[in-house]
């Protein structure tokens, strides 16, 4: 993996991840196909969104199909029939914030699947061994989160734990073509965040996420310690602000200095009929939208927003018809996308602060 | 509308259909977007999948999103953008079958909307106007169905009812771009069956569906009546089997001297995970095929079946991905237009019965 720095704008940064299975122009909005698909859509959705990178879920994958089907597959890729770059997520998020039964050790964390209750246990080197094995361009390794709001001696021990355990996954990394990110940690508290960082950039990982945020607190806290966190890391490596889909967070991202982020925003949204555009967000169903006979988002060329009309979509909506989720879901995604071309062809142009206050602003 | 017959080869018929919206080459299977949409896929994707026409139900369209929504998009083409034939069905079949209060009267049927309760009547001529209204390229007459088993003066009375309101029908009429055909009733009364037909071949209409069966009859009745019914009707006229959409019940249709059908049942079948091929059926959820990396159908050439494996699409349905029923519906449709598709080459060719056998021996 390489990464080149082509351009910053204020803090705002245009790149080239250059990855096993391709090359990820940056900033990018990276779409979340939790269990080997982004709900609803086909692989060649995706690339005519202008997705160039995806994200899965380490979690739900081991889970189901499991390793043994994924290999046997010829790995994740083949598995999806997607080409292009895959990140998986680590799992520490899903167990910490899904799993109501965990136990955590210093060794790893052992936990009940969700789907039959069997016991489970993540290492830091068992995720990193299930991450290569199933041929992913980026690893993430075992973090620990920490559910908001917690105490100082809560979130030391998460950073500290969080910090050992990339250690051991840089040591368990065996595999050149999957590159291993280190996640940054430390809640909402400055010091921890920069322990955290401080420690992780000592251990120089390819890349970094900036873990623990976008789990509740205010926007305004999260786009304040974003900033903080991405200050912190070294400048020629990408940084990954995780959880993040709406058009305001990634523009705010974006402007904090970070190069990538996911989130299942835009799809969520879109199975449930709320429809994403640079000037705001709003409810297809609504009855406004009934004999509403222009496009989706009439500054969206996507091939929803060419083709049908509110009115039909709407329809679809009420009607329950799964074309409707599945139509928002492209849309949405392809917002996002054409978003993050602009953005990098305005820091490109050196007109990054202008661009991002005209969309905030709209 | 025209229809030419090429060639016949037994009772198997070879024709072209010429409709405002294009042409349909007969024995053509139609696949059902009973609310304004085949669910789960794109109008681009019926017409990759090779289909040629497709069904739309009254009953529904009527109650959502209505009549002024339909005109005022500029017709039901226009409202779902797909720009081929649209024949729809009366709506008599659901009111009949659906509705468990709905008071008949010699002028029409009263019920009460399943979405709200509301009060709706359809008469001959309600019927008739909406599907002009709409822009339909067939519209169906209203037709009383009875549910079986019944006994013979109800069934004579709701083919005597069915011939009065076709006839209604027929003056009701004023677009020439819609063709309305009529229903032949009957149950599984041959001398019923024969009643309907001299009475509605009497009344000259451009084409003639033969209805009341695929009700819950045995599938061998179902057969000798639709084989039956057939040969009642105009050699130079369009037959129009309702309400079948297996492999061996469209086989045996064509086989009847039938030109076009329908069914929702390879859309149902693919959004429960009921895989049609040729060679038979089987639910990819099944265990057996969570490890099994060949194609869904390795006769088929659909994208689904060059792109995924046996494996994926079984994850897909044990983990409740909507990616899952959108694919096997294309799958299963795909493979039923292909099958029309050789058996019009078949008779063509004058190998149908070999062709026929080559399939249901399979």
């Amino acid at each position: 993996m390489t990464f080149t720095l082509a351009k910053t704008d204020g803090s705002a940064r245009r790149g080239t991840l250059h990855l096993t299975h391709g090359t990820v122009e940056t900033p990018a909005f990276m779409p979340v196909g939790t269990g080997a698909t982004v709900k609803g859509l086909t692989p060649d959705e995706l690339r005519s969104a202008h997705s160039q990178i995806i994200l899965a879920n380490t979690y739900h994958l081991w889970l189901r199909p499991g390793l043994d089907v994924l290999v046997a597959a010829g790995g994740l890729h083949t598995f999806m029939q997607w080409d292009g770059p895959i990140l998986t997520d680590s799992g520490g998020f899903q167990v910490f914030s899904l799993q109501a039964r965990r136990e955590l050790d210093d060794n790893g964390v052992t936990f009940a699947s969700h789907l039959d209750g069997s016991p489970q246990r993540f290492t830091p080197e068992s995720v990193i061994a299930f991450q290569e094995a199933i041929g992913v361009d980026i690893a993430m390794v075992l973090d620990v989160c920490v559910q908001l709001p917690a105490d100082q001696a809560t979130i030391a021990r998460a950073v500290e734990l969080t910090t050992e355990w990339a250690k051991r996954s840089s040591a368990a990394h065996t595999r050149k073509e999957t590159a291993v990110f280190a996640i940054m940690q430390g809640g909402l508290d400055r010091s921890a965040r920069e322990a955290s960082a401080q420690a992780l950039v000592a251990l120089d990982f390819p890349g970094y996420a900036i873990g623990g945020l976008s789990v509740g607190e205010s926007r305004e806290q999260m786009h304040e310690l974003a900033r903080f966190s991405a200050a912190l890391l070294p400048a020629e490596k990408p940084r990954y602000l995780m959880g993040v889909g709406t058009v305001r967070d990634v523009l705010t991202a974006v402007d904090c200095g970070v190069d990538m982020f996911d989130c299942v925003y835009p799809t969520r949204c879109g199975r449930n009929g709320r429809a994403m555009t640079r000037k705001g967000e709003f409810a297809i169903k609504n009855a406004g939208y009934v004999r509403d006979f222009t496009p989706l988002d009439p500054d969206c060329s996507c091939f929803v927003c060419t083709t049908f009309t509110r009115a039909y979509l709407a329809h679809l909506f009420r009607s329950n018809e799964m074309l409707g989720p599945r139509l928002l879901s492209y849309h949405n995604l392809f917002v996002l996308n054409d978003l993050m071309r602009d953005a990098r062809a305005a820091i490109e142009a050196g007109s990054w602060q202008k661009f991002r206050d005209s969309v905030l602003q709209a």
